[in-house]
């Protein structure tokens, strides 16, 4: 035991805290502290939700993404255009697109990227189920909306290979110059890449 | 429920995050979603251990510090000098002190100061229990170690009030220049201070 910690129950509190990540002993302590001067009812209320959520929630069948049910939400809207698959990383990703209310299509949550360096291949992911979710048939296009890094280009390169041959469309997010950037500051990879994929000009868009 | 979380138990467990102190939406969802990729056992441990600490602590029934006993380790260390203790506002204070090894004296947690704006009172701090502490005789000083604010300033001299005629000996932690500072970036008022409270110079200190 820490010879500063006056309580091995408040050591280990604060330790288990400071596991979570981007969260230090000293944020630790002050978050334990908080919830010490709270209700009992309040720290009851927050472990769980903790404990529920771990213990029942549920991925969708269809896409993965998290769900309260077999089918989630998007996937068992009959609104949704179920021609149209977006490919994300995350659930965070899923969260990010709607947001901006201008994707009517299903998703695909692969639940990562392939990274070799955190010993994570094709087979960690949900590459293979949307293999055959594109083979059972009734998916037009597919959308990638992968991370523009490394790892997100080797991810969709891996998948693009495996879907080329089956004559569904295959599209990528637009890459470019973020909306409100000034040119002098976008970095050169972006900048030439926007240049190279350059689009009709409207003289709105 | 916000249409943008894909389920009512994530959105749940986010929103219980989000009441921490300093922890936004957008971090609680990254910590929930970082607790979810965790096995069972490691959601139910973090859980376990608040759950234990809010049931279980205790508070020393001397000092008022957080405590595994009726009296906590400090209190009950044959080693430290009764005679001297140190009053603090909090638990963050203790320890904060006991980093220096500077202090082998005894403490008094306060649980906070006097704060008219937030409706705290003399009553609601463990005031009386340190003018009985003093009254009961063996203690030789009490040294006031509270923050530099306007709450901190009203708590120490209201207590001074309280104790200056019981011909304890009554000390403040001293306030100055940091080791390690410019005077150049020092405030005015701290520097001003630290002329007026200037001290004997050894050449060393």
């Amino acid at each position: 035991m820490n010879e500063q910690y006056p309580s091995i129950l408040l050591e280990r509190a604060v330790g288990e805290f400071a596991k979570l990540p981007g969260i230090g002993r000293k944020t630790a302590m002050r978050l334990v502290l908080y919830l010490l001067r709270q209700e009992n009812v309040v720290v009851e209320t927050f472990a769980d939700a903790l404990l529920t959520l771990k213990h029942e929630v549920k991925y969708c069948r269809i896409c993965h993404n998290i769900s309260d049910s077999e089918v989630c939400r998007i996937c068992a809207n009959p609104q949704r255009d179920a021609s149209t698959v977006c490919v994300v990383e995350t659930i965070r990703d899923v969260m990010a697109v709607e947001a901006t209310q201008q994707f009517r299509g299903l998703y695909h949550v692969l639940g990562g990227v392939i990274s070799p360096m955190d010993g994570i291949g094709p087979g960690d992911l949900q590459i293979e189920s949307l293999i055959e979710r594109v083979g059972a048939g009734g998916i037009r296009e597919v959308i990638f909306a992968l991370s523009t890094t490394m790892e997100g280009d080797t991810t969709g390169f891996y998948i693009y290979r495996k879907l080329e041959k089956t004559g569904v469309k295959l599209s990528t997010i637009a890459r470019g110059i973020a909306v409100g950037d000034e040119l002098e500051y976008a970095d050169e990879v972006t900048l030439g890449r926007s240049i190279v994929n350059r689009m009709p000009f409207t003289g709105t868009n």
